[in-house]
Order: structure tokens, then sequence, then C-alpha cells
């Protein structure tokens, strides 16, 4: 199988570094970045680089898209012509409703896409933080339409464990959509929120232990990225924003009132919720 | 240098397993729990365990209380004949300002009390997930009273640094307090409103990724500890909580709006605040 990934930053090349630790190495790369093109090759994690789909495309059987999802239209929209009939396309965002009904719009009869959100992701951006382990245990989701095949779904899945997925769980785009705002969209917010309310009159730093360290990695946020994520996913992540900011009012009165049971209830309630979560 | 480690939980059975790693061993243990004394005396890391502090204490010259804040001062009260004149105490609780003012009014005139917060934990109690590791890096925090002589704060920093914290703050007590509502005693109220916050209509660990796990890590937490902690600190805290919601609430505009320039600018600001963090 001749595999294309479409954008060498971070997550495309922790996709080209985990393929090539598990022997997949029939595998191409397109990025109008030359030099992440020139590192790719000259680590081996693809034969060959190209700053444009026209003479590569034609040949892949998988096109991986790892590109912000405002591009992965562009993208196919640009190279419509150049797919492999048969192809099986498949992208790496964390938006699913709004990306499904902009492809389907125009993607070709004879090629398939099969939507995919691997949950494993750097705070950092570009190649240079690329790592094969960032996949290792974490979750995959594949969210089918009625045009996804289970022929395409399976290449999908299988490649997601290759790489070291522990699971591939499948649900509908807009179930997707309202999961990931709460798991994923809702914490980002939180973190930034978080650090920007430190009144900085002292050097945290020397004042934080790891919880401050962990509630606070994803604040260093590629913001262009998660700008798109975020308001094409707008009513999702306000409807969690307003489901946090109740339990947020929940422990605060408790605290004002001096309530010690209604705290002791709710520290009992999120630590069953936390032992449970895996 | 003869050190007896009150309480054996994670955090004092964490003590007597690094001072056994960088060399001590003079190190006793007092618990109420035999078991965890016959574990830890077992495991080599404490020489002898007692029950009460009547036959050990006269013998030591540093003391680490390493139980609640109003543990701290019950033991103080019952074991306040039996200290060693001269001796060292010192404290490992997260709060400071009521726990200074209530074991200054009840301290021998021949014994130092230094007040220290090892900024490290575990979410689990308990002498079974001890580890010495979890100091390895950390912030040390000393809050110096009036009181405390420069020879003693000497002791306590000496012995942090040994056992692999990083580096030792002195701040007032009051601005430990204030500085702490937000560094530690925020996060652990975020992570609890966030996970009791999942409506739990599906699986939620198969949709999570690193940021979920981290930012709830913390939700699994010692109820009686933190409502003890956090309503003996209740004003910072809620001050804390305040200036979080504002800066949630810019963030929920800027969605609301579809206010790019707004997110991008906040975004960009979390980003700079996290890089130059540590």
């Amino acid at each position: 199988m001749k595999i294309v990934i479409v954008g060498l930053g971070v997550i495309g090349g922790s996709y080209a570094l985990a393929l090539k630790n598990c022997g997949y190495n029939d595998v191409y790369g397109i990025d109008t970045d030359v030099s992440a093109l020139n590192i790719a090759e000259n680590k081996g994690i693809i034969k060959k680089g190209f700053t444009d789909g026209k003479e590569i495309l034609n040949h892949c059987d998988l096109v991986i898209l790892s590109i912000y999802p405002d591009s992965v239209v562009k993208f196919l929209t640009k190279n419509k012509a150049f797919f492999k009939s048969g192809a099986v396309l498949t992208d790496t965002t964390g938006i699913k409703v709004s990306l499904v009904s902009n492809i389907e719009k125009i993607l070709r009869d004879d090629i398939e896409f099969v939507f995919g959100h691997p949950m494993a992701g750097r705070e950092k951006k570009g190649l240079a933080y690329a790592d094969s382990k960032v996949f290792k245990g974490a979750n995959y989701i594949i969210t089918p339409t009625n045009r996804t095949s289970s022929n395409a779904i399976n290449i999908v899945e299988k490649l997601a464990l290759d790489i070291g997925f522990k699971r591939v769980t499948k649900v509908h785009p807009k179930e997707h959509d309202a999961l990931i705002a709460f798991t994923s969209q809702l914490p980002h917010i939180i973190a930034v929120a978080l650090i920007n309310s430190d009144d900085e009159k002292y050097e945290t730093g020397k004042f934080i232990g790891d919880s401050y360290r962990e509630l606070t990695r994803i604040s260093n946020i590629n913001g262009e990225l998660w700008t798109e994520l975020f308001l094409n996913n707008k009513e999702n992540l306000l409807k969690s924003i307003d489901n946090f900011e109740k339990q947020l009012t929940l422990l605060k009165n408790g605290l004002i009132e001096n309530d010690k049971n209604l705290l002791m209830n709710l520290f009992r309630e999120s630590s069953i919720r936390r032992e449970k979560l895996e």
C-alpha cells in the first residue's frame, strides 16, 4: 500500500515516524515547506517529498491529510483530478460535522473519505516536535457517514491500531463534535482561562506543583488552529462551558456557605468518576 | 541527626523513602496505623515505628509532621511535653496563615517550627503510593515568621534540597496562602468542576486525549484534606475563582461574537505565559 501524508507538521510527522516504526515503508509526503520535506527525507521517514499533489497522488492508495480543517477542503478542491481511483482518504482534524458536509459535497464518486480523529497531540507545532510515541495507548475516533464503506473504514482502523492507538471507536459526526467539545475543547479553554487569570504579582513558577503544570500545559496553544476548531463547534462548546460553570458555582457556593457536606459530596463524586475513567 | 516522621501516608512515606535514598539513616516513624509502621520498618525506610510520641520525640532533632493541618495542632498540643529541647519541627501542609497562628500560640519557647510546603503530592493517599521521585525537581516553600531562626530554616532548607527539591523559596505566610489559592487550590476546584460537568451520555474514556486526562487527574481528590485546606483559605480561593471566571467569560464572549482577533490574542497571551513559566 502506497501512502502519502499531506502536511508534515507535528501530527503528520508523527504519522510518518510511527508508520516507519511498524514497517510501512512506501510512504510519501506533501508539504509546501520544502525544508520539512528535506528533513523528512533525510530522516528516512518518507521516501520522497512533493510540494503539491499533481505527481504523487495518482499513485497512492491511502492519503492521510494532517492539515487544518479548512485546508483539507482546499486541498481536496485543488487536487480533485489527481487522486487515484479507489483511493482512501482520511483526516486528523478535531471537528467533524462541518468538515463532513464540506467534503462530501465535493468528493469524487470513486474515492472514499474516512473521517478520523486521532486523540493525540502536542501543544507545539512543526515536524521538530513529531514523536511516534504520542499515539501509543491513545484513543482513535472514526465518524462514518452513509457514504463510507466498511472496507475503507477497516483500512483506516487497521492502520490506527498498527501505529499504536489502543482503541478505535465509531460514532456519528454529530455525537463526535458534542463529545469533543467537552473532552478536548473545554479543557483547552479552561487551561487558557487559568493561566490568563494569574495576576503575576510573583514569579508563579516558584510556587507551582504538578497540578498547575498539568492544568496549563495546553494553554501553550496553536491559536490559529484552535480558533478555527472552536468557532466551527461553537454551540457544543458553549454548552460544555455552561455545564462546567454550573459545577464551578456549586463548589463556590459550598465554600461561601462553609458547607462541608456539599463539598465532600462533590469531591466524592469527582473521585469516583476519575477512578472509573479509563 | 535523628529524624522522626509523624504520619506515614503518601507524603510521610515519600519523605522516608527519599531520606533513605540520600543517606539519612537515623529516621523513625510515628503513626496510629500499626500496619503502616510495620510495612515501613520491613521496607527499611524507618528504623523503628511508634504509635505515639512519648518514647521517641525527646530523642529527635528534627520532626517532620506530614499530617493534616488540624492534626498538626492536635499533635503538638498532645505531645508538648515530649519534644527534645532545641528540636526543629516542620510541617508539609498546604495552608499557612491559620496554621502559623494556631501553632505559635502553643509552641514551647525552646523548640522551633519551620513552616514548610513541599509542592509535590499524589492524588492517592496512603503509604502504598509513597514515591521518593515525587520530590525530584519540585518547588519547596518556607514561610518564615518573626519567631523562626535562620539556623532552623537552614536545616529544613538543606533537607529539602537533599531529598531532591530543585528550589526553596521563602515568602510570608499571607503571600503563600494567596499564591497557593491560585496555583494549587484553584486547579483542584477546576478539575472537580470539569469531571462533574460530564453529562455521562457516552463512555467518556473512549473519547479523551491527554488534555482531559491531565486536567482531571487531581479530581480524584482526598475530600477530607482538601475541604479543610479550602475552607481555611476561603477568601483567597474565592478571589482566584472570580479571576478565573472573568477570563472564562472573556473567552465565551469571543466565541459568541465570533471575535477571532480577541480569541487569537487570548491564546497568544496564554502561550507566552506558559512558555516562560518554568
